[in-house]
């Protein structure tokens, strides 16, 4: 049973769309994991490309997995027509970014017809064991898509 | 007249160095623009391998861009041996990512000697015209180098 | 000249009434020390009434102040017949709230029709001088006044 | 079975010794509910001198309940002799605040020696229903009390 009703019986066809058109998903080879109304996980391979100066990935990395993984989130509850922008978000860095792939799991928590905000949290895995790494609480906005 | 009084003389090589470390920031083709004790602008060109689904530049780069500024800032006032670690940030999008080129200016608010916490700003550049993207408020963390 | 141009010749009017409104502010003893398009400053005197363990103002108490401060500056940029609701906030605690007097200080940073950012800051006075005790970045969203 | 191991077998005594030095708790009429290690349930009776323009509670004063909240959390987790400090912490306002009783219940995310991030959440009860009014995820610093 989903703990939310999606406004578009196609969510899940709009919202793997609106993820295939962000190209810096693609550069970080980020994919979706899971995707349900309301909920959606992301997953992305480590790459040496996107470390910090300990060898850990970034911190800006890890919340564009974060936000995109809200986005997408808030983007399945949304309208025929809708089209998402992030408002802001806010990242805690809990521990390091080291491992082998980073899942972000995102869920809505307050769907709104404007305003819907998400959370949503990293996680590493190295040696088959998931680490917490991150967390976001983010604002995202609906537009009526001009096509 | 510096605003801050830096605790390391060599701050500027230290500072340099830590961000030549961050592999990302080279992916992403940063530099420094400039480097004072407590102050930093970072500047990056605009490339179609960091957008999202409407060819803005994705918030999760911007915000690395600004939390790489604001650690560089926060690190300028740290004493010799030191590390730097972010704790938290949060971005708000004020205005979509579009331009030529970015900049992202990070000063210190109020430094510390375990927390210190960073403002920046993110500007586009677009046909000579500097716009106000984002802003970001961190806290970043001295941690002490084991060598 | 006034940094923003005002969509209500009223605002100052609108703006002090919407203040007045707020029996928290009654109650804390805050009042407007300046109102101008886009910017605020509030005032509040010390009282043991607010403290926390350390006979500091609490926390909660300072982001009263702060989006109080954040509201009322986006209100004056708003349209006839708008209402203003706080969409979110962040504070940074930088130094304890520990004065006579505390102001709380918001400007816009970037109005909008549906969401308009601010930031503001926190002063604490005392013995004639003034510490900056705290920031806020804050999303406010203008309503339409249902009367 | 406790989520979290506590370092002080007295921690109920002192985090509520703690609370209880709060003027700002009595004043605003909150009281803990509940109390575990790394969880905390405050509670608030509405009061009409504590709303803002529309009637509701002021976001400020939902604020107040979630940090201490935050605070009282994190706080059973740290060792004899420990003071507490909020670094930051960041509130979504997801509905009104009105309601007879509100609610404010905290959890540790990741304790630390000297950050613990906690998230909380604000629930206003109307009629014997409950509703999600706000969160706030929230840093906290542990400092060692000099007596």
């Amino acid at each position: 049973m989903p703990r939310f009703e999606p406004k578009n019986p196609d969510y899940r066809t709009v919202a793997a769309a609106t993820f295939d058109r962000q190209q810096a998903m693609r550069t970080l080879r980020i994919s979706i994991a899971r995707l349900e109304a309301g909920e959606v996980e992301l997953s992305m391979p480590y790459s040496p490309d996107w470390t910090q100066q300990n060898g850990f990935i970034h911190a800006g990395i890890i919340t564009a997995g974060l936000d995109t993984a809200c986005g997408i989130a808030a983007f399945t509850l949304m309208p025929p027509g809708s089209d998402i922008l992030t408002v802001e978000f806010k990242t805690n860095l809990l521990a390091p970014a080291k491992g082998e792939r980073f899942a972000f799991r995102a869920s809505v928590v307050k769907p709104g017809r404007t305003l819907t905000v998400c959370e949503a949290r990293a996680f590493a895995e190295a040696d088959g064991v998931e680490r917490l790494i991150a967390t976001m609480t983010g604002t995202l906005m609906a537009l009526t898509r001009h096509s």
